[in-house]
């Protein structure tokens, strides 16, 4: 029936748009011609993206960002055992268990704990190893009877070590052969410009990713879920998302997001693998990355000043999580008595924009859960500077940074050591 | 000290981002000078909507869009009952009640029976009277010992009808009088272009907006939240917006959005009241929906057809929604027996965009369950047709519309009658 009006459409000259109240721009659910054109752009973005993840475009999920497909990951999988569809009787199941390790993002981590506080789920959080990778065999080791979902980040945000993903799928493959359906999810927020995202391949039901880490993508969420698992949705409403996440769907930063998307994918070419990376620029990161690192070490040793007969620091610089398998564009530092929002700013005041933790946990006044959980000795206040590079840093930048960085540590030492 | 280092950062003609993976865009949850400047401006749009709703800017909470605010401001005073923050202990509490109407948007009517069915609390929905107007002595008398929340739209989104919101805001005050701590929550997205935002004025504890809605506004949305009003976030993650939303809040949306308000807020002056509409443009629009009606109600009876002696229909064209008390652009009508769905798509091919119910649940089955409420006679599937006229729609446009809708009719009701 659409076609014919399609086609009668093009006879009529005349456009009056009577549906401002819908959305001030044509939406995707609307049934007069505009909200057909605006649902084949919507269904042929998410195509689009499914190609990319080699999924199905129903499996594709668009929410407002890495937090909510995240949250309607956990937060979905626990309510569905709870409340299960569509007759939203509780059913007689033991309470759900989840699983996820303890440097995730805090829209994984808080997750969690908020299900853990509602008595939804109870969880164990399992300590990473201190190069900052989990070992698939602790996670093996805490699947239980009742555990529902497993949860590990494809890479860290502020250390960006890469999780072994493909070994822990194994292990929950392994276990669920048993006939006992425990998920996977991952989240690949910070992955996203540089590795892999072959669903299959990863051996994850469930993948969150966001647009706010990728160049020109728009403000817009996605949450990859296989067909076969059953979620519920956390928001009350119209039956957008395949019922999943009501409101209207963001179009025009859908429509960036695929773009920006497709582009990435194909500077990874040919296809990265945990340890090798794919891709011209991922491999210039890489040697940047390791050249920043040698500056560093060599730094932390010579003090970089030449008049110095021996190290500026006693305790040298640490480099925060394991130095082969992180993103190529992860460089995260810590001087063992000063604390990193100190040197960020100061840094910031010399035109350096690091960053000292989680920008999404900053306003808090801890320190790093990260930094503190793979160098239990520091200080909790303590915490790591990070810098991440992308495709304008040079090597020139690099030089800069290490040079402002002695001479922020010079000042700074008469203070703290 | 951020203004000491801002100062110093002048003398710094070197700027180097290396904080891509905080975001690819400067993230107001950042400590360096990007970030810092991304929180003023941040600071400085929740001041200017603030300024517009008059209350404070810590009051102002930013979401994904309509859908959300709604869901936050519902879910959030429900979850606050059942698990009251810091300790998130269950206390002794009876299970809370909340009173709504049976027009509401999905994303409010879908969240009361998803709370319903999670056995997190116990509703009433109200029945509006024929013109589609709640009755605030009926919200009243539905208001019990538990009852948490009152949530009634400001305006509706398919007949546009406005709900007397001072007087059911001046009902519950009375009522809480008696030290029984009822909120008050308005979804007032389709009201926002046309009627006035004062929640003081209000007397709302909660109000929701959608940029959607709003001219250039961006895909963002607002929960108003009194200072006093206890809310649990529906989220785990970071602790942006006041602890209550996480999630990197979305900066060059936001300040499009205040933008955009800003200016409709200047087109209402003298401020609107529920019977009188503010602004030259709400007069204009007024003006174009009355005539629209005028025109209908004539074609009801002549058919606009001179060579024909009786009304085309026996049973004539249903305005639906009072007359007056309706939003400045909204006209909806039914033919008690032709599908809307079918005359929308009819229009469409004639270059007309309406709607033929809320799009946010359009892609079901049913008809609309607003023109069901209203009109109970009806068969469910009939549903109504929205107009919803807008900045660029002329005289010529109703008169064309009217023509074409003629037309439509006159082709169809051998079909139908």
């Amino acid at each position: 029936m659409f076609l014919i009006y399609t086609i009668s459409m093009a006879k009529s000259n005349k456009l009056i748009y009577l549906d401002y109240s819908a959305s001030v721009l044509p939406n995707p659910s609307s049934i007069h011609l505009l909200g057909v054109e605006a649902k084949r752009k919507l269904q042929n973005a998410r195509k689009e993206i499914s190609a990319i993840l080699k999924c199905r475009p129903e499996e594709i999920i668009f929410t407002s960002g890495g937090t909510e497909s995240n949250n309607l990951a956990i937060q979905g999988v626990v309510l569905a055992k709870a409340f299960p569809l569509p007759l939203g009787k509780r059913v007689a199941f033991s309470k759900p268990h989840i699983i996820t390790t303890n440097i995730e993002h805090p829209s994984v981590l808080e997750t969690f704990k908020m299900l853990q506080k509602r008595k939804l789920a109870e969880i164990s959080i399992i300590p990473v190893e201190k190069n900052g990778i989990v070992d698939p065999k602790k996670i093996k080791k805490a699947i239980k009877k009742n555990t529902v979902l497993v949860s590990v980040m494809y890479a860290n945000n502020e250390i960006g070590t890469i999780q072994p993903i493909r070994e822990i799928a194994k292990e929950i493959r392994h276990y669920n052969k048993n006939n006992r359906p425990c998920l996977f999810h991952t989240d690949a927020v910070q992955a996203v410009n540089y590795l892999d995202l072959n669903v299959e391949k990863l051996g994850v039901d469930l993948l969150s990713l966001s647009g706010a880490k990728i160049e020109g993508a728009g403000r817009v969420g996605i949450l990859y879920k296989k067909k076969t698992v059953s979620l519920s949705p956390i928001f009350g409403g119209g039956d957008q998302e395949m019922s999943l996440r009501p409101g209207t769907e963001n179009l025009p930063e859908i429509l960036k997001f695929s773009k920006a998307l497709k582009l990435i994918e194909k500077n990874k070419e040919p296809a990265s693998t945990r340890t090798s990376l794919g891709g011209k620029e991922n491999k210039r990161l890489t040697k940047l990355r390791d050249y920043f690192f040698k500056k560093l070490q060599k730094m932390s040793k010579t003090g970089l000043d030449k008049n110095m007969s021996k190290p500026v620091f006693d305790t040298g610089v640490i480099i925060n999580g394991d130095l082969q398998n992180r993103l190529p564009n992860n460089v995260n530092i810590t001087f063992p008595k000063i604390p990193s929002d100190l040197l960020v700013i100061e840094l910031s005041a010399k035109g350096i924009m690091a960053s000292s933790k989680s920008a999404c946990k900053s306003s808090g006044k801890e320190g790093s859960y990260v930094i503190q959980a793979i160098n239990p000795e520091l200080d909790k206040e303590i915490g790591g500077v990070r810098f991440s590079l992308g495709k304008k840093t040079t090597k020139a930048d690099i030089d800069y940074t290490v040079k402002a960085l002695s001479q922020v540590l010079q000042k700074l030492k008469k203070w703290y050591y």
